[in-house]
């Protein structure tokens, strides 16, 4: 099996993953192994300490480049750094495998939560694929959702459904009832990759979906770089969403028929008795 | 308005919010604030540092009994500790603002997230009640559902569903609906509070309207105490989930029609091609 990918400065990278490599390590006691880390939205105050000790003791670091360099401060001088470009995620699963059957201690870097949306299955699968005994451990995250949701106030508090807008691995039909589902059955609505490639019609969409079955006032909130440099916090209303500025790596959050605004912020209210 | 908790040792705490008490904090620079904070699944190593400093700051701690104890060892010495039973989150609210007004600096603590079934909503519901002026702040931390997820392989990577199975504060039609729109729409589902009150009903229910959408050979796991002391974690089917031990504090994960078993462990697929 041959795959290559490109490390942070361009270059390309040539990964071989031989068969008695992978025979060598299922039958020695290899040191090498394999991390799967979420590094939280993005700031250090948001690295759990179990990640951050991961990224701090790795000799090989793999992951897409914006993320590495969020990390870049704690990464140990020396360790090797393996970046490379979004939509390479098979590539940089089979480089961190070659690498910890070098008997390195790969660092697998994913934004968030490496379970939602992230490196933890491809990684898992990779390894099953190339039957390597190699130990994986994942290392959870805060996720985007909750980050997002923290700075909007507390719109997740109740039942939710997280949504990815990209079509890329899920065909858009599923995607579309998947919308019509969680907005029929007063779900808050998670939104992930609104605008992927740049594309405005799956947002489009999605925002007549969940027209037809929510009021066009429930409150929605729009996180870009939650809690980095940068941030922006929006909070509006289901009907003025497609107004407000939106990119790739906006995290939407639609309320549910519970949710209101409260000191401008969202709040989806679960039934206490407030006059108790 | 008068409330009353009982702090950790059962003393009775009793609660009063004045009129004028609100209104002086709103004319005053007070340094009393809120923060509502993440612990994560409940060990150190998962407690976010932005999370750690609010705490090791507080000057009054707010929390269900079982959390506070997680986060003991880092409280500092001589701050007030309130704490009190399940299902007491209204008094909880007033009691953080009520110390808030006297200038203290108050950490209210969930487990998890604060924005996912926790405490941020009830919070800023309480201080919009009060007609308090008072900042308060929203800690993220990593959710049940991450840390679960991370315990179990990659059940979530793709979209999914956070459902809870206590009808306290949800009319049950309303989770009934949620739990057939998830399931019919192939959702990987995480199911929150599976026996609250020791109710065996909703499980049975919920398992039953799944079972009508997914393939009985779902794959699903079951998880106790993430991450924690006496951390259990089991990986079975959907047809035999209700085989399995379950309590009020275990989270239940439910694949969707991608979800396979690979190394003991559950990985929903997300349709990358690994022969690339």
């Amino acid at each position: 099996m041959r795959t290559s990918s490109t490390d942070i400065s361009g270059k390309k990278l040539e990964v071989n993953i031989e068969k008695d490599q992978v025979q060598r390590s299922n039958c020695s006691h290899s040191r090498g192994r394999i991390s799967v880390v979420g590094i939280g939205p993005g700031s250090l105050e948001h690295l759990t300490p179990k990640a951050r000790s991961e990224i701090e003791n790795a000799d090989v670091i793999v992951g897409y480049g914006t993320y590495v360099k969020l990390i870049q401060s704690i990464i140990k001088p020396g360790a090797e750094v393996v970046s490379g470009t979004m939509g390479r995620e098979v590539e940089r699963a089979q480089i961190a495998l070659s690498k910890a059957l070098e008997n390195y201690r790969v660092v697998v870097v994913s934004s968030g939560d490496p379970g939602v949306y992230g490196m933890a299955g491809i990684v898992l699968e990779v390894v099953e694929t190339e039957k390597a005994n190699m130990p994986v451990e994942i290392v959870p995250g805060v996720t985007a959702a909750t980050a997002a949701a923290s700075r909007l106030g507390a719109p997740l508090v109740s039942d939710f459904a997280v949504i990815s807008l990209s079509d890329l691995l899920t065909p858009w039909e599923k995607i579309e009832r998947r919308l019509e589902a969680a907005a029929s059955a007063d779900f808050a609505i998670v939104l992930y990759n609104p605008k992927s490639e740049g594309r405005i019609e799956p947002l489009t969409r999605a925002y007549e979906i969940m027209l037809k079955h929510m009021s066009p006032n429930t409150p929605a909130g729009i996180v870009r770089q939650a809690g980095r440099e940068g941030e922006e916090v929006i909070v509006t209303t289901l009907k003025d969403l497609l107004a407000a500025e939106i990119d790739m790596v906006s995290t939407i959050i639609v309320g549910n028929s519970a949710t209101k605004v409260v000191n401008g912020r969202m709040v989806t209210a679960r039934g206490y008795d407030l006059l108790s």
